[in-house]
């Protein structure tokens, strides 16, 4: 979508950009309303209006993290979230949690503890109201910032390109996520359609903000189609992640779930290319993340275990992000993991 | 390498980590001398005195860019590269080179006039000297960069992750590749060995050097051991690399070579995977780029090529860096490229 398309036209693009997305995905024809996950700033406020615009199904649903002064004000009877929602005619879904008092109980940092309860409070919403899908905001400088942040952290292939665009098993689906923040400020502009400014994506007090106001100018400086490069790369992982899929189904028919986790007999890795036993690995603890609630593997860990793999050397552990323990012994490769508290499930991507 | 190994066992342990890296790239055992790529600067000084320490047979060859005004005293008869290769017991083969004006007259860059009259004279050098390899200085900081500066042009993965350790078609080896500069530095500092500072490294009027220095230290900040994690990621493009060599290696066997160029039937491509697809028009890419001298492709327009190929639409062309063109006629696709300048060859890599 280019920046020099005049107002009026930008007002019928944007939502058919946004129905090509839908359509690419599998997610339409709809079969029940989608839910929207409703912050009220620009990229959630642009998907609710084009969503309006397309005539399709929707409700909104709205977390109230309480970190910020403005935010009881935000949700309040006449407040600009629900007078959005009356002017498009939709349904508001609006609850409060204490993420403060979350994080500081459960031992996690703000940001981690308001996505856990974002996500618990969006899929709380989409069963009881019988929503197919839950539609988020992430736009392509979020998915550049994702980039950067799985950079640092040491994600390996394909997961280093950043979240997907859809995620059928959790009912998710990003359908700006290939849309440049600023042609989403120019589309509610020439729609006339004001948002709400969250002055913490402002501070550097997160790792992600220190990485888009740090970094990510640098590098569109460099070249100013960065957008279109990361793009690229994001879809050739997505190509790379339905190849190993393919390729590793074999090899995942013969996993057994056990209590604590998953269990793989070694014969079955053994005749994999290394490239495809990494992968391997990176996807049984995807596996064991969705159901317990861990975290992304670092690929030097993975590197680690494929290693002890072929040294023989029994019985040999490795731990992973969220107490996930890897354990070769007695002739297969299983992973457990501690009993997870409550809600922490689903907390493997943004 | 850890950074609080005290200096009279770094003295040991570094060149026992270069040995180690020579080992695992096939360079040892050598049936001829390296040629060491010495610029002076503290990377090819560490090389040139851990081959020394390791008992191997090497000589040096410095280029004179003839850009920076301290460049001639550094190669002068008493100066102290020729002082350096002397303290060494070894052969110095030194020649200059008019890097502003070759630019100017051919309309390149500086770095890449540089870069290209350097392999050239390293090259030149090896094969007049009967030496099996060019050892390069490059270390896991060049590596970051470089990686870094592949992201930002959009380059696909696995050449994403950075240049590689050993090219044999190439006769080039990087032995410090995994180990940080402060490393190398801490090995020259306990040996008293003193290496040349090369201004131009300070100046931002390089991309390398801008993301070296408002984009590097941001990421080492957020992750102090951000070093491992880029090598982790290196290595797991190197395994893809090694993969997609096997998978691919039956449809490569079908590629006939053209006088411009390079052509396979369609129907060689057509049951290929999409994501084998895209690695296929990539490593074609990458043996016009050695033969004729051409960049790297965008990730980009391999996916538009691809399209192109799956909707029929005949003929069809797609433009590459360095005037390579794909064409995708009469069954098959065809890349061409136009006759090259001479000593433009080899140009695909840092």
């Amino acid at each position: 979508m280019s920046r020099s398309v005049p107002s009026s036209s930008l007002l019928r693009s944007f939502p058919r950009a946004v129905r090509g997305q839908l359509l690419a995905e599998g997610v339409l024809p709809l079969n029940a309303p989608i839910l929207v996950a409703f912050s009220g700033g620009a990229d959630s406020t642009a998907l609710a209006l084009s969503l309006h615009r397309l005539g399709l199904p929707f409700m909104l649903a709205h977390l109230n993290h309480g970190l910020r002064p403005e935010a009881a004000a935000e949700s309040a009877p006449e407040g600009p979230v629900r007078t959005f929602a009356a002017q498009l005619g939709v349904a508001c879904h609006i609850e409060h949690e204490d993420v403060a008092a979350m994080a500081a109980s459960r031992g996690l940092g703000l940001e981690e503890a308001g996505r856990l309860a974002r996500y618990a409070f969006l899929e709380r919403t989409r069963a009881a109201q019988g929503c197919a899908w839950i539609a988020l905001g992430h736009q392509a400088d979020d998915l550049i910032e994702d980039m950067l942040l799985r950079l640092v952290r040491g994600t390996g292939w394909p997961a280093l390109a950043g979240m997907r665009a859809c995620d059928p098993s959790r009912h998710l689906v990003r359908p700006l996520l290939q849309i440049p923040r600023a042609d989403i400020e120019a589309f509610l502009n020439a729609a006339g359609q004001s948002w709400l400014h969250d002055a913490s994506n402002d501070t550097n007090a997160f790792r992600r903000n220190r990485l888009r106001h740090g970094v990510l100018p640098t590098l569109l400086d460099e070249n100013p189609s960065f957008h279109q490069a990361a793009l690229a790369l994001w879809a050739q992982a997505r190509e790379d992640e339905r190849f190993w899929e393919a390729f590793l189904a074999p090899t995942l028919a013969c996993v057994c779930q056990t209590q604590a986790g998953l269990a793989l007999p070694e014969a079955a890795l053994r005749p994999l290319p290394r490239a495809a036993r990494l992968r391997l690995y990176a996807e049984l603890l995807r596996r064991m993340a969705r159901r317990f609630g861990s975290g992304q593997a670092r690929a030097s860990t993975l590197f680690n275990l494929d290693r002890a793999l072929l040294r023989q050397e029994r019985p040999k552990r490795f731990q992973f992000p969220g107490g996930v323990v890897a354990c070769l012994a007695d002739g297969r490769l299983e992973l457990t993991s501690p009993p997870a508290p409550a809600g922490t499930q689903n907390a493997s991507e943004p």
